[in-house]
């Protein structure tokens, strides 16, 4: 391509745009269902229940340890249909392209976000692009919509929840959130913390043939405890967590502790948050011990027929109630 | 809600964010299988090949005559659809919203889109919400992915178009790329044009049955001119149009000729562009002046053996060519 950075002439219709797509990102996303001559793509028959999910991203810095906007928009959706019980099949991707953007940069970002998508199984079958003009849109949003499938058998969903149905955490909780506060040269800090932006697949795969799973989900924004708030408002039921058993990465804690964050509220973009029956806790949680990603699980709390509230029982025996979160810890993480 | 703006919270996963979603967007969107307590939404099962399309939307004014982005979005994406001949059934929506932005006009924004939605007989059934700092974002961007299903038969496509098949188009051109210039108050003017922003799906289904169908698109970005640069690449024939076949409003006609601009690379969101063959064109057209929204339709030109170009035949008998677009003639119009 003859430009260097993104203008406003590469999101009108005509050549600049065509170049765009074909030379940058159809040369990434390539595979055999992508066809950028067709504004729709069509799809092999679909064998199952679909299950359908989108996301937006905005992530601040574009690019961070551990990952960038690219790579997160594949984890981000892979994961919601992964931890719905589904295999993902396709994506749909919305790019949002601040005039001026690096030509250089987008290039990395897309072919981060199609080494995400081969690793997670997915293909990229369609896709829109807009340019928006200077100091709009923070150099690039984007969106992704999924579609996955799922076998039909036992639903997932928080109304199987139970009082004595237990708490996994699948590893580290808040390592995302931190990480990316961390690249922001606001804070001035620096560490080699990375985010856990990953496919959670493997480790949602690894629980669905257990009959005590009722439900899973990825404590994205708003962390575990907002996760554990879901689960609250739904079920009526209270949950206890033992702090103790929360796993959380040293520099997690020291950064939060140095900033007045709780990771407990921060986001995590590769974990999974799952609620067995007592009796399926253990298998569970050997399961996701044996996987690479898993290794650092941990049974963190149980369903309670207490006060419906989020309580965490701290080690020398006391007790915190964790609030629903209402100001904003952590802008544009996700 | 106790807000009147969008604040930062109302994105952080928190119960502001819950508030907002449940409150303005479920509220308006509410279907069967839309569950704002899922991340991931379980579809029927889809008879026959499926069909995905998605598209991002910057229209600055949110507002203008004819609709809205909310319309704009589900008509963009439905249509993205329906000229694939198929039949939109879900839709997924990404909403990028500045800080700031007044409640009461996103409200009115997710009413119109779930107004159109209805119409277009199609389900909002999975959506997420990101909040961007003020200055960015512009108010709202929006991202719609659509999964339609389509019966296997006669597949269309470009490569099915044969020199002798003649262009026909829908209605008028260029009144939504108009419509939303005059709608911008830099301009100082002010006319009683309307955006064209409509689903064609009627318009589509009433030319599937016939054999000589080749090809739909519907012309936005880049306006007719761009639809047609794109046959020429794809199947190296050139385009003859016939200037005076071509249905232009005449305030359309005024303001581009007013303002310098060439109607035929103004934006369409409620029309389509049909390559037929040359026995089944008269049938189409009879079929699209039956519809309320193709009253005036025409046959405006013919896949020629020239040289690939596009030619415009004036009134006069003398030719002009069509050049592709280089520049933006009229930005963030979708």
């Amino acid at each position: 391509m003859e430009h260097t950075h993104i203008s406003l002439a590469h999101g009108n219709g005509g050549h600049f745009m065509r170049e765009l797509i074909d030379d940058l990102f159809a040369r990434h996303l390539s595979n055999d269902i992508l066809n950028t001559s067709t504004d729709a793509a069509t799809l092999p028959v679909i064998n199952g229940e679909p299950v359908m999910t989108t996301d937006g991203f905005t992530v601040k810095p574009l690019e961070f340890p551990g990952g960038n906007i690219g790579s997160l928009a594949v984890h981000g959706t892979v994961n919601d249909l992964a931890v719905a019980g589904a295999t993902p099949l396709y994506l749909s991707l919305n790019a949002f392209i601040e005039e001026g953007l690096e030509i250089s940069l987008l290039d990395r970002l897309i072919q981060s976000l199609a080494d995400a998508a081969r690793e997670a199984n997915v293909r990229v079958v369609t896709g829109d692009t807009k340019v928006v003009p200077h100091g709009e849109g923070s150099g690039l949003y984007l969106a992704t919509t999924g579609i996955g499938v799922r076998a039909t058998r036992q639903a997932l969903g928080m109304h199987h929840i139970r009082p004595g149905d237990l708490v996994l955490v699948s590893g580290p909780v808040g390592d995302h959130g931190t990480a990316v506060m961390l690249a922001r040269e606001q804070f001035g800090l620096r560490g080699d913390l990375q985010s856990d932006s990953a496919s959670v697949l493997p480790l949602t795969q690894a629980l669905l043939p257990l009959p005590g799973l009722r439900f899973m989900r990825d404590p994205t924004r708003g962390g575990l405890a907002s996760v554990m708030h879901e689960i609250r408002l739904a079920t009526g039921h209270g949950i206890r967590l033992q702090q103790a058993s929360i796993p959380i990465h040293d520099p997690v804690s020291v950064v939060c502790e140095m900033l007045g964050y709780d990771p407990l509220y921060l986001a995590c973009e590769g974990r999974v948050v799952a609620i067995l029956s007592e009796e399926d806790s253990e298998a569970a949680l050997a399961a996701w011990r044996e996987l690479p990603r898993g290794n650092a699980a941990a049974i963190i709390g149980e369903i309670t027929t207490d006060q419906p509230h989020i309580v965490l029982q701290t080690p020398l025996g006391g007790t915190r109630i964790l609030e629903e979160l209402e100001d904003d810890p952590l802008p544009r993480i996700c």
